[in-house]
Order: structure tokens, then C-alpha cells, then sequence
């Protein structure tokens, strides 16, 4: 039956793609009654399976998600929370949610950070005019005009750094542990250099440096460097931080090696007062419209590249999955609500914002299940999950009819994602879509981010398996 | 104790990748015996445990494929069959073979086609000066130096065309099939709209037409033409055939709804004699050193782009299989042979003569096992075989403990790839390396088919899964 269904699908749908723009049809569904889902029976497999055929047939032939984030990404490159560009998104975010036809689309407005980069960005080596490729770390002080020299000590842990006790004091501390590549899961091996770069600056100060410079988290040797947000500890000072490309880190390293070295840091970064942002929020109404399923990715992006794959591809999977909802005719008895987180990037001021703004109803417990897609747009293998060992085994049940795409794998986790990790006090199902983890940090947070970086097939398939998955849940 | 394993492996693998150049030491390492498998225990499961982690981890932290690749792709970027750089590539292959430390290293000579593209690609539009994006099919005859001027008569099938009974007499025949963007595995979407490419101007010659063009195999619309090989047949005039970019197919196709269009093809190419040319071929001697596991990939490639994925991936994974099998410390039973075969892509000569010179020995069953690699160097995911079902399953056990690097399926197939198909009368157990095929067909033969295209941590990946089933079928 399958096999029938799937290939009428194709032929329908090869035929649609033939002849019409989709975009001018999907407020024109005739809404029809959700499939009674559960029954254990072999019809509701069916309508399963059905689903899933329908939902990656129509994302492969005739998708748009692609087109979705190359609009965001053109209209809104650069979109630091706080910055112009993300009010650009934001208002594209609203207008993509009406053009594609979603209910009660709003702004939700939050309070975010405002953290500008400047123009100069300059570490060069003393006496010399070599210069390395750096960035400077979000949240970042910047340096004296003139810069701020010293001569560099590498460390490879926190560990290490307190050993040197006195011998850090007045210096630029370099923090050059790598990823380990040989973790298959490459959001392992960022797990286990990633503290270097959100709290370098702090175990610096400790050590009385004067600067921090942190290895750009990325297995590969190259030479662009990967930013993201860094933080300070109260009662401890402030040092200027940057990351450097692997390439510059190794050279450095290499130069350590024969001596002393000396660099000169020069960062015209600096911290504005907060401004007023928002997440952008739209729905498909549901029979039951007070109960919740709510998918989300984050709409903001660092301010180098396009934020292509974080979290663009997310943007992308979350609109493209509401507008496969709709036009493949499912009517959910659930709302599905679908949020574009703010600030995830530099204080996750939005995924608070939401929880404040929701409380009565989170509390009331209306969220029934919450999705997030911030892995980027890879091949999706499937998801991971906060549910028990008990339900995990029903919820593979569930994202069965995604396995011949091999999408259907249900992993556990712990709870979806940074944005929807606010939820977990009031709502047990929390999911995280899981593509390939393996060219993930080539890419993440640097220059490298953008479109060209992703696949229309790849990120095709992730906006099904969130449609799919969401859209069970939704009937569940 | 897998955990425990892999964990230890890391750590050692850390600290060799981090001290010294494991290239000068492969052959320092002193052999041991190979473990026995197949008694069903816990030990042998361990061990099979173990050797997949060892494989994977030193792959990801230390491996070479990538390096392998850039090598083949600067030394021999184009090395069609019969072409000087097919001959450097041979050179290179035999080369790279001692260099690892391989045993019988031997070109083994066999006489290939000689095709030769010329300098003049040029499809314009009568009367104007539009030029379309071609590539010449591999095969093709040439135009008169002035070219060849007709009006186009578009199809989407050879069953189309035929009813156009004697409308297309004197016309350039268009084929304009897509493939089917639906069809989650673009394999089977090629298979369906491939036919047009390799006996277009056979059909297009019965109907009388004087040249055949051809949409590119990708589902990509852009300017980027995608060769490939075609066929004529005896008894029908040749005409000359070229494939247009996917966006010139689509204005092509516009064109034609407005009315009659005209075009002017001038084509260079043409076919030399047959020259002498050769597989390279290098083996670890096991201790049943006349009982062979074959793996291959083939050394020609198209003569536009580099051929990175197609085949360079899968000469990458085959040699980079048999350098970690060796530095890994695995002594196989049987013997590991791996084949680089010369023009798979116009003529597959290479493994027909692979037979022919091996003949006695496949007829005495020698050879045990064949795994080819030439899908692409993407995320794998496991491995097609030619086994019958009850096979199936107890190979499904064997590269269970690749399933949690997620490239562990075991898939029915037929007969692992074209090179190795030639070898079923002699050998029941045919596997095909399978890797994702999402954008194997974005780059396929074309110009975009180069380094940059390929992850040096999935194409990593492939050589250690090659590696393992090599070695467990030798132990096996």
C-alpha cells in the first residue's frame, strides 16, 4: 500500500510541479478532518506512512524551503540581536508567516542585548607586520585605540592556566585545546573545547591576563575564524577576547615553540544599552486550539557570514514544515505554534521572554510538545528527545514511517535545544531535530555560514521530518 | 567495554596524532595474528566492537583519504581513459601503492578507447548571439567545422518521440526528462531519465533527427552541463550529441513555447585509436594468500571538474582502507586486494580485462568477496549486497558494530557497481559502499565535481567502513 501510495504521490505531485506555483494555493485548501491516529490498527499505519510519503515527496519536488532561507538570508544577512539587520528579520519573519498563511502571527517583544563589532579587529605580532585572522568573541570589551600588547602564554586547559600561577599575569593568554576529531558527533567534540571560548576570559582574568585568545572552535585547519558569545565574571576584570583561525593557531603555536612572542591586539567592539526586539510567532490553529505544539529555531545570527546553517536552516525547516502542514490538506487537532526565537546567540533573552510572557498557560500545562531545529540543514537522521525510556520506545514508534528515509531515528537527549530548554519546568516533550553533525562546524559561526553552504535536498528533508513529527504530535 | 574501548583508543590516537607522522611508520608496524571471528562469543563481538572504533577513530583523527584525494585531483585532475593525465594517474596510483606499503603493487595492462574532446563546444541560437552552456556526450562524433544547423524538436521520452513520426526527420531532438526530484534515492531518479543521455542519439538517428541534445542528470537548475557516456548503434547514422546545462534546458524549453527555434551546434571531439593503458593493482598478503577480498573504485574520471567524487572519493576510500587496515595492526586471513580500475566511465574495459587475465583463477573461486566504492565520498551509510536473503541477515550482523557511527545498514542490492558486476560468475558476495545520495548529482561529471566539493571528515568516514568489512570478510 506504501509503495502504491507512493508512487500516486509522486505521480500527483510530479504532475503539480509541472503546471502551478504552490504559492498561490495554500490558503486555497479546503481544511478536511485529521486522521484518528493511535488506534494501533493497521489503517492508522497506513495514514502514517501515507504522511510521511506525502510530506518528503512534496519537500523533495516541490519545496520551498530553500527559497525561505535564501530570502532570509538576503534580506537579513546579518542579524545580531539588537542590530538593524535582525529588526529586518523580524519584519521578514512576520511577513513570511502572513504570505504563508499562518493565524495569529505576531511580534512578541523582548528586551535583547546590544553588542556592536566595530570596524577594527587587529592581532599582530610585535616588531613585525605579521597579522593573524581573528574575530572578536560576542560580548567582548574592546581595547585601548592604540591596542593593547603582550607577550602570549598557551595553555591547553583551565587546569593548566592555574598551574603557570603567577606566570600568566600580565599577558595575553592563548587557549589552543583542539576539538577531537576522533568524536564522531562533532557537537561532542565542541562540548569539550567550547569552554574556552565562553569562559576563557574569565579563568584570564583570574590568572591576571591581560587579553584571551581562543583556538575558533572548527576540526578544520583553515583560516577563518569562528566567533560566538563569551562571558565576564563579576568582581574579576574584563579582558578583550578573540578567536583565532586554526591556521593562526597553529602558527602561533609554532612560533611559542622557538620563544617568547609578543602580539599586539587592537578591538573596537563594544556593548550598547539594551533595545527593544522580538520573537516572531504564527500559528495553525488546531480543534483543540489551547493545546500546544510548538516547533522553533532562532532568528538571530552573528554578524559574520549569512547564519546560513545556524540557525537559518532552522528559520527554514520551521516555516517550510508549517507550509507542508498545510498545503498537504492535514488539518491537526493541536495548534501547531511556530516561534522565531530572538537572541538565542547572545543571551537567550527571547526563549525567556516566552516563558515569562506564556507562564499562566505553560503552567496551566498547555504545551503538550516543543521541537527545535538548531543543528543546521544537514541530512537529518531524525530526532532526540527528553522523554523516559518507556515513552522514548513509543515515540520510535512514532517516527517509524520516517525510517525508509532514514530519517527515523529517536535518540535520547535532553531537551531539544538552547530555546526550548525554557520549557522544560512545564512541558515532558522536548525534541531536537539531528542532521549530520559532520560539516556542521566548517561552517558554524564564521564567514563560511551562507547559502552556498547548504543543500536544497538536505534542508528539503528536515523541513519533512519537523512537519511529519509536529504534525503527529499534534494529533497524538 | 565498547565505551571503555573507544574511549582508550581516543586517547592514545590523541596523543599519536599529536606527536608524529604515522606515514613513515606503517610498515614499522610489527604484524600480529588476526583474530577468529565467527564463533558467535562475546570476545569476537568485543573484538569486532573494537575494530570498528579503532578504524572509525583513527580515520576521523589521523586518517589520510582527504589527503589521498587532494593528491589524485592536483596530479591528474582530468584522466579520462586513453588521456595523458589517465597515464599520470596510473603513475600516481602505483606510486601512492608503494608508498603505503602494499604488496604486489603491478599495473596490469589493458587497451582503452581514445576520445578526445577538442576546443569547440558551441550551441547558439540562428539569427542571434545566445549561446548555450554544452558539454559534448562522451562518445560523440563531431560537426563540420561550420557546424550543423536545424530546427529543435523537444521530448520528454523515446515513446514521444516515435509518434512524432517523421516530424523529427532533419531536426536536432531535444530530450528534456527531468529526473525526479521526488524519489528520495537520486540514484533510481538517474537511473529513470539516464536512458536519454546514453542512447538519445540512437533513437534520435532511427527518427531521422541529425543531432540529439540532452538535459543534464541533476536536479539542480543551473549552467553547469553534466557529461557523460553515449552509444551509437550499428546500422544508424551518428549524430552528434551534447548535454545542455539545466538552465539552458529550461530556456530552450521556453523558447519552444513561443515558437520555432533554429540552432547551430560545431563540435570538435572525436574518437582516436585504442591506446594501452592499465589497472593498478596492490594487495596485503594474508595468511591464505590465494583467497582474495577485492576492493575497487575506478582511477579514470570524466574531463571537465576533477573527478573528486566520481570516482577520486572511491579511490580515496580504497586506498586509505588498505593503509588502515595496515596501521591498525590487522593481519587478515585472506588476502586484501585493491583494484584501481582504468575507464569504468567509457568503455569499462578496465574490468573486463580484470577478468579475462584473472580468469583461471575465478574460475577456481579464489575470490571470495568484492566491495566498490563509487557512489560519491559522502556520509555513509552503509553497503549493498548482492546476498540472498539469509546471507543478508548474518552480513547484517557483521557490520553491526558500524551501526553506531549510523553506517551500518545492510541493503539488498545488486551487484555493488559496475566494475565489479563483471566479476558475479565467479564471486556470490558483491557489496557497494552507500552513501548518502542527496548531492551526488549536484556535482556528477560536471565541472563543480572537485575538492571543494568533498568533507574530509565524511569521506573519512567511507574509508573506515570500507576498511572494516574488507577486513572482517578476510577474516571471516
Amino acid at each position: 500500500v506504501r509503495l502504491v501510495f507512493g508512487l500516486a504521490a509522486c505521480l500527483v505531485l510530479w504532475t503539480a510541479c509541472r503546471t502551478g506555483d504552490p504559492r498561490s494555493s495554500h490558503s486555497a485548501i479546503p481544511p478536511r478532518l485529521g486522521p484518528k491516529l493511535y488506534l494501533r490498527g493497521g489503517a492508522e499505519h497506513d495514514e502514517l506512512n501515507a504522511r510521511a510519503d506525502r510530506l518528503v515527496s512534496m519537500a523533495l519536488a516541490n519545496g520551498q524551503a530553500y527559497e525561505i532561507l535564501e530570502d532570509l538570508c538576503t534580506t537579513a544577512p546579518h542579524r545580531l540581536a539588537g542590530s538593524p539587520g535582525a529588526e529586518r528579520a523580524v519584519e521578514w519573519g512576520y511577513d513570511t508567516m502572513r504570505r504563508l498563511g499562518l493565524r495569529n502571527v505576531r511580534r512578541e517583544a523582548v528586551m535583547v542585548p546590544r553588542w556592536v563589532r566595530g570596524d577594527i579587529e587587529k592581532l599582530s605580532l610585535v616588531g613585525t607586520a605579521e597579522e593573524f585572522k581573528i574575530t572578536a568573541l560576542g560580548g567582548s570589551i574592546g581595547t585601548p585605540a592604540a591596542g593593547l600588547a603582550g607577550e602570549v602564554v598557551m595553555v591547553r586547559s583551565f587546569e593548566q592556566l592555574k598551574q603557570l600561577g603567577d606566570k600568566a599575569r600580565g599577558k595575553i593568554v592563548f587557549f589552543n585545546r583542539l576539538m577531537n576529531p576522533a568524536l564522531l558527533n562533532t557537537f561532542a567534540a565542541y562540548g569539550g573545547a567550547v569552554d574556552q571560548r565562553s569562559r576563557g576570559p574569565i579563568h584570564a582574568a583570574r590568572a591576571g591576563g591581560i587579553a584571551a585568545i581562543v583556538r575558533s572552535m572548527t576540526t578544520l585547519i583553515n583560516d577563518y575564524p569562528h566567533t560566538g558569545a563569551t562571558r565576564y565574571e563579576a568582581g574579576l576584570p574584563k579582558v578583550p577576547a578573540v578567536a583565532i583561525s586554526t591556521k593562526g593557531a597553529e602558527r602561533l603555536a609554532a612560533l611559542l615553540q622557538e620563544g617568547t612572542v609578543s602580539l599586539n591586539l587592537q578591538l573596537s567592539c563594544r556593548t550598547l544599552p539594551d533595545v527593544a526586539s522580538a520573537n516572531v510567532v504564527g500559528e495553525i490553529v488546531g480543534m483543540k486550539p489551547n493545546e500546544i505544539v510548538l516547533i522553533g529555531g532562532h532568528l538571530d545570527a552573528w554578524d559574520i557570514g549569512q547564519g546560513a546553517h545556524d540557525d537559518g536552516a532552522g528559520i527554514a525547516h520551521c516555516l517550510e514544515a508549517m507550509r507542508l502542514i498545510q498545503v498537504s490538506g492535514l488539518c491537526p487537532k493541536r495548534t501547531i505554534r511556530c516561534v522565531l526565537y530572538m537572541n538565542e546567540e547572545n543571551g537567550v533573552r527571547g526563549a525567556r521572554a516566552y516563558v515569562q510572557r506564556h507562564k499562566q498557560d505553560l503552567e496551566r500545562g498547555t504545551h503538550y510538545a516543543a521541537i527545535e531545529s538548531d543543528r543546521g540543514g544537514f541530512r537529518p537522521r531524525g530526532f532526540d528527545s527528553s522523554a523516559r525510556d518507556e515513552r522514548l520506545a513509543e515515540l520510535q514508534r512514532v517516527v517509524e514511517p520516517l525510517r525508509s528515509y532514514h530519517m527515523g531515528a529517536m535518540i535520547k537527549g535532553r531537551h531539544g535545544g538552547v530555546d526550548i530548554s525554557f520549557l522544560r519546568p512545564y512541558c515532558r516533550l522536548l525534541f531536537g531535530l539531528v542532521p549530520s553533525s559532520q560539516r556542521y562546524f566548517d561552517f558554524h559561526h564564521s564567514d563560511l555560514d551562507r547559502m552556498e553552504a547548504v543543500n536544497e535536498r538536505e534542508l528539503a528533508l528536515g523541513a519533512a521530518a519537523l512537519a511529519y513529527l509536529a504534525s503527529v504530535l499534534a494529533d497524538e
